[in-house]
């Protein structure tokens, strides 16, 4: 193939980044810039542009570039459209994919950063060889990357793949979710929702090396885990527990080959994951029982969000 | 098109039902046998054979015959086989799709039910000319076939689409479900759901025209409905809310275009529908409201098994 390289981009609320990446998911160079600095989409068109070819000329020209991914918030795979991103400076629907394309006279696709995740493991990471997966995202929200049979699932609309809105809790007291409902998946699993399992338990009166910290965080409560803290442990514990009942409904929906979690939560994942299975197994419909793989992402310690945009296009 | 007709079979626990159908959706002509008659799956293959050829000569021949579906309870389409079906006589798994390939000399396929009735509304249906919509089958369980990008979705090993044992209750006492565990949508919503809801009314002391019933069924609530009587128009009340609260959720997986529902129970549609409709669009996450579609199924006075069936091979 003469087209050995992608381009995947991250636009991210601050940073916009830009990767070359080649056929074994190697991230050849990348350049970036600060998203914020363009108010008008045309100027921040004209500055992805000039970030990124002089990246394209120094792997050969753009002969040998196989199209441009972008993994961005609110992004909409069939219109190629961003459409009232909150953390971004362009209100209405900006049609990115395709000014960029006209721009640099390169196919361009874009999707959601769930979902560009979900390509990323399938092409470099965990999901290699699968056809039928899902990647959960936890992180400041829980996001989903559905694939079946080898395809990224968008729905009549491109908004399909929001596993983090499944109703969890149904009770009338369940946490209130940042869309205005109650007892979302991503209310008790997100980095957020992690803490608030905490500060419960805090709350309530349980003793634990938590009340010491200043700033609580997903990461302070892995390392209070990590000593054996009990409110820590615990917090875990319920974060896979919903995970694992999440995914025994899902099952029922696509019948999954794996599920593969991503975000930093999962750093956590000795005391997350076995709860997952867990629960997933003893609660899942008897004709699914332990015939799925419960995986972390392969891509957490690499550039995760611009591999997947690459594998957009591959 | 040369091959004109194509050959639709459901396989049920009685009756096994051929159809010869055009590419309107007509069905030819048509035979049955008894399921139960042929404790040999040998005997009941060359049974069918004998069934199903006198048909194909009646229309013209095998050159016109595009191939043949079937739909069967337990039925797998990847493997072609049966398994472990409660109400068929046929122990382990059963290859029935090849064996009557063999036999007959056709292209056989094989789904289950809910998937067959899912093809069924878009080749003839409901669901012409839609790319991503769900089929949900009420009766004796609550059954699915979702179509994304106009393929029906089969998951990594063909058991997926089992919506109606997604959990819609968490309490402890829910109701236990056939597959072993609670609070399936499917034991509140099947014909015996409904049937159940009624009667725990009724049990609650509400008086209703019901209490003179001697078999209380879907069909006996509906009569009452019809007659203005509170317990049966709760009981439809709360069974359109849960189907509402649950295609809530499974909309946060693969926004389709319309749910297309089908079954004796949905003969009550006046009195399901609405809140169905009302509980979707008050519980689904807002970027979806008001934008998916809920039918009735336009199979309900058809033979939509078979039609179902051949849709498979269309």
């Amino acid at each position: 193939m003469k087209q050995k390289y992608l381009i995947g981009v991250d636009l991210g609320g601050t940073n916009t980044v830009f990767g070359i990446v080649d056929s074994e998911g190697n991230i050849i160079c990348e350049d970036s810039i600060k998203t914020q600095s363009f108010p008008r989409i045309e100027d921040f068109v004209e500055a992805c542009a000039q970030s990124v070819e002089p990246l394209i000329e120094r792997v050969g020209g753009k002969e040998l570039i196989g199209g441009m991914g972008i993994g961005a918030p609110n992004a909409n795979y069939y219109t190629g459209s961003i459409a009232e991103a909150p953390n971004l400076p362009w209100k209405g629907e900006v049609p990115l994919a395709k000014l960029l394309s006209e721009r640099l006279h390169l196919n361009v696709v874009m999707t959601n950063d769930a979902n560009a995740a979900a390509m990323g493991e399938m092409i470099y990471g965990a999901a290699r060889g699968m056809r039928h997966f899902i990647v959960i995202t936890l992180g400041t929200g829980v996001g989903s990357g559905i694939v079946i049979d080898g395809k990224l699932v968008y729905g009549s609309d491109g908004f399909a793949g929001e596993l983090g809105h499944l109703i969890i809790d149904r009770s009338a007291d369940a946490r209130l979710c940042g869309c205005g409902r109650r007892g979302c998946l991503e209310t008790y699993c997100s980095a957020r929702g992690i803490v608030r399992t905490a500060q419960e338990q805090m709350e309530a009166g349980c003793p634990t090396l938590l009340s010491g910290v200043n700033e609580l965080s997903a990461l302070e409560i892995y390392k209070a885990a990590k000593q054996g803290d009990a409110v820590a442990i615990e917090t875990f514990r319920r974060t896979g527990e919903l995970l694992g009942a999440a995914c025994a409904d899902i099952t029922t929906f696509c019948s999954p080959e794996a599920y593969i979690f991503f975000g930093g939560p999962m750093r956590s994942h000795e005391f997350i994951m076995p709860h997952i299975i867990k629960t997933y197994n003893a609660q899942v419909m008897p004709i699914y029982r332990n015939r799925c793989k419960f995986l972390l992402s392969e891509l957490m310690d690499k550039n995760a969000a611009v591999l997947g945009a690459a594998a957009l296009m591959a």
